[in-house]
Parts: structure tokens; sequence; C-alpha cells
């Protein structure tokens, strides 16, 4: 993250100002749980997209503070309504907002924030603001639908890889987009690279969630990683790799996957051993990578056609790249 | 309501076609919620205000029918939400949301019906759209800090008639306000104007309220009032009777009070008459008719200061001293 400090420091300063403001409000209860879930730190990725957007169009990076705040805002009301629906104890090693508070209280937080994520787009001209909230209101539907699609596919048998591509691009992908295309409105870019930044944050988000499932199976180095190793082969997710790998079996190795993944509590080593086995068989990691590559392919192909200062640019590729080996 | 049956057919048509719309759209478990959900019918109090407003003000009322529509989805929204909080099995005798598929579906569909409330005000210049949303996203917010004050008095003993007065304010009367002075803004009404009708719509609803907590315990008409007589007695609810009665009561009326509004499960015919017998005693039927009575001359006088017709304005009027007695 050290190419973009300072703009992390721009947004981080911005944001205690906002927490300042959230900590005078009342009724308490439904302000400390965003308090709480803004404290609990992160990349603070999408905010940082929107900045180095506007600054890569040629503006002061500032102008895009409000976005950095709406999409930060965003992605933390959604982390607090889906812990509900993940059960989820914790969040960042803390305690989740609704086991903190209780779901009530995670519920109506919740909902304010997904109102102040847009309502601090109002500090921006009539304008600009119409059009930030016709990209960011696109957006946010689409990450409800991507995630109802991800709580769908756990009682579904007939997922396919194109299903599942959907599902992460509504769910994870689009407000990467959605970010870096809010900066670039704040820089007043043309509609033409408007559409190359969203693309290309994407696409971009398509091929991290991509190669976070082969970590998810691969990764040796859980403290890296961030997550459990095998966590969504234990919580039998269907992730890229299973059902590429469902596609390709033949009856015998679709037969032991499907009991594999249907496994509630067994001996979870011996279970991510014997899948990873399967994995190996069909090949499916490589074919995973493949599909990663060409995502961040079509990714930088936008990025490149983008009107803009080419250092800028090749920084920006360059900061992307490390994104997905996990260097940042 | 016969007097604006038409402006009533003008928003059923138009949310009819909004209904076409949700019905195209996937996945189908995030969708049909809504769509189930705006299919319960209700008496579309709130877009109707707002197009009875802009008529008000001497606009075609189709101007308003995206602040309708807009108002409509978000009271639906707090609905499915307040149900969850709540608990409530029925709403307008069908199951609720979260019953009728679960909680995570009904909190994100709820979560897709608040964004597309504001979404539908797009459909208006950017001018007119930033008025509106600034309008609506305030009351948005209030409306949550209301229900979280309800929820906050369930386990308060100190509160005032003053804090109720403040939370049913919040929780009903604002939304009511916002709708009138979003149909205001459609019509083109000075800042003013706004003001007032605006003013007239919230102390309408504290009136509304108010005289709502009296048929909850009073009304000899289970049909009429629409809910259970006693509802809020044997959920122990904190009304403006309650408070205002723990406010006069002696030392041995309080304890007694205290007692039976502490009860969970009892003989429910007893606790109530035994509650009312002391709201007797100590007179808050009247009081809190006479606050009632202070709110809706606030609001008259509110509506009466607006530049409008007088035929209008008189019509109204009598809308709403009729809705205040059941009428409607």
């Amino acid at each position: 993250m050290d190419t973009f400090k300072s703009h992390l420091q721009l947004f981080n300063s911005h944001l205690e100002n906002y927490k300042v403001d959230i900590n005078l409000r009342a009724p308490r209860e439904l302000y400390e749980p965003e308090h709480y879930i803004l404290s609990l730190g992160g990349k603070r990725l999408r905010p940082l997209l929107a900045i180095i957007s506007c600054d890569l169009f040629g503006k002061d990076p500032s102008l895009a503070l409000n976005s950095a705040l709406c999409v930060e805002l965003f992605h933390n009301f959604s982390l607090i309504h889906d812990d509900i629906l993940d059960e989820a104890p914790l969040r960042r090693n803390n305690p989740t907002v609704h086991v903190k508070w209780n779901t009530n209280i995670a519920i109506l937080s919740g909902d304010v924030m997904l109102v102040k994520a847009f309502e601090v787009l109002k500090n921006y001209d009539a304008k600009e603001f119409t059009q930030l909230f016709s990209i960011f209101s696109k957006t946010s539907i689409e990450v409800c639908e991507g995630q109802q699609l991800d709580m769908n596919f756990e009682n579904q048998n007939s997922i396919t890889v194109d299903d599942y591509i959907q599902m992460i691009t509504k769910k994870t992908a689009v407000l990467l987009g959605c970010s870096l295309q809010m900066g670039a409105v704040n820089a007043g870019a043309s509609s033409v690279d408007q559409d190359h930044i969203y693309e290309f944050g994407k696409h971009l988000g398509i091929a991290f969630q991509l190669l976070d499932d082969t970590l998810d199976a691969y990764s040796t180095d859980e403290q890296s990683f961030g997550k459990q190793i095998g966590g969504d082969i234990i919580a039998n997710k269907k992730t890229f790799l299973v059902l590429k790998a469902l596609e390709l079996a033949n009856v015998d190795q679709a037969k032991k996957l499907n009991e594999l993944m249907s496994q509630k509590k067994s001996d979870n080593t011996k279970k991510i051993q014997s899948v990873i086995a399967i994995f190996d068989e069909l090949g499916v990691k490589t074919l995973c990578e493949a599909e990663a590559d060409r995502h961040t392919k079509i990714a930088i192909d936008h990025l490149l056609k983008i009107n803009a200062d080419r250092t800028k640019l090749k920084t920006l590729e360059n900061f992307s790249l490390a994104l997905l080996k996990r260097n940042i």
C-alpha cells in the first residue's frame, strides 16, 4: 500500500472526522455499531480506489473523499448484514455487530449506514451528485443480488461456472468498479474513460476472487492469506474449483466429490486432503488461475486504453498486480 | 378516501406498473417478497399525501407519482425489517416476510427495497431530485432512529412523556410530513409553504398516534380499529397513557401500574381492566385526547397558512379530521 500511502492517510483522516460526527448522534445504540465497525480497520481498498482514480485523471484526490466514504460505508453496511446472514461470530478478530449487540440492532444500524452511504454524496453539487448516485445505487442493488445468489447456491445443485462468475461479479467485483468510476466522475473523466476504469475494477475483482478460491485450498501461509485455509471446503462452498471439478469429473470422481461436499461434520483435515486430491487429479487449480489471468488481462487492457498519464497508469497496473499476489 | 379516489387510482396504477417490473427481476428470492408486501394492500396514506400535496399547490398530481412510490417503498421496507425486530407473525392478516420466507431473505429484500425507494426519485431532473433526496434521506434516518428509540423504551424505566412524543414523531409522524413536502417540491411550492405542509403532516401524525393509543385501550370496535384492543397493554407498551399515568400516580397507583406493566403472561382480560381502571382514576384518556387535539390544532394552523386554493385546503383539512376519527 506504500505507493498510495498519502491517499490512504487522506481517507483515514476524512473517516476520522466522520466518526467524530457519528459519536455525537443519538440514540447511541444505533450509532455505536457504526462507529465500532468503522474502527475495526481493514485495507480500505474501495475508498482507496476512488481516490486513486480521481488522481489518475489528473484532479485533486481530495475531490473523491466523499465518494470514498460512500463506498466504505456501504461496504461496512454490507458486512454488518452479511454477518447476520452468515451467522458469523467474528469480523477482523472482533465480535460481529449482531453478537456484540444483537440482531435487531445490527439490522437497524446497518439500515442507517446504508442511508448514510447515499447521504454523504449530497456533498457534491446536483449534477455530480446525480451521476454518482446512479452508479452507486445500481451497484448497491447488484451487491444485494450477488449476496442472494450466493445464499441460493447453498441449496442448488446445478450451478455452472458461469453462474458462479456472475455471482462473484455482483457480490464482490462491481463495487470495485463502482469505486473507481465514482472517483473518475469526481475528476470529470469522459464517459468512455469511466467505462474503462469501471471494467478494469470489475475484472480485477473477479480475478481477485478466483485467486482467493485457489488460496483457500492451496495457500501455505494462513497468516498472509488472512483466513482459515480450507475454510471454503469445510463450509462446502461451491467455488470455481468445485464447480469446474464437477464439470470435468468422471462418474466416480463426481460421486466422491459430491459426497465430500455434503459432509457437515467430519474430520476436516482428511476432508480437505481428499477434496484437494480430486482438484489435483482434474487440474482445476491451473484452470482457475488461468481464468483469473484471463480476467486480469481484460482488466489491464481496459486500464491501458484510458486517456491518462502513462506513469500513473503503470503505477496503478503494478498496484493491481501486487494486490492479486496478496503483496498489499 | 372517496374525496381522493382518483388520486388513489392514479397511484395504484403506477404501483402496478412498478410491480410488473419487479416481477421481471432476478434472483426471484430477492424480489418476490417485495412484490408480496406491496400486494398486501394498506391505505396507501403516504403516497396519497404526496399526490394530494402536489395537487394542492395547483400542479398535475401525476408529477408526484414517483415521490409517492418512494415513500410507499420506504414504508414497506420498514414494515419488513420492523416485523423481524418485533417477531411479528402477521402483517395485514398474512404471514410476514421473515415467516413466509426466512429472516435472511427478509433482511436482504428489505435492503433492496430501501435502495429502490431512493432510486425511483432518479426519475426527476437533477435539481428536483437533489431536493427530494435531502428531505427523504433525512426522514429515513429519523424513522430508523424512532424505531431504535421504541426498542430502547422496552428496557428503560425513566421515560418521560416528552421522550415518547419524540419517539412517535420520528417513528411515525415525520414520514407523513416528508410525503407531503415531497409532493410540494414536485409542485414547485415555496420553501415557506413546504415547511408548513411538512409541519401539518408531522403534527397530524403525532395526533394520529396519540389517538391510536387511546383507541388501543378504549375502542369498542376491534373491526374498525383494525388491531387487537388492549394490544399495547398486553405488550406492556409505554404509551402516552402509561407514561402520563405514571407521572400523575400516587405511590400506590404507580406501584400497581408498574406491577401490571411488568407481567408477561397473565390473565389478559383482567390485566387490561386493571390498567384501564388506573387510567380512569387519573383521567389520562382525556389528557391524551387533549394532547392529540393540541397537535391537531398546530397541524391545521400550519395548513391554513399555506398560500393555496381555499377549497382544496378545506378539503384536506376535512380529510385529515376524518382520518383522525378513523372515518377513512
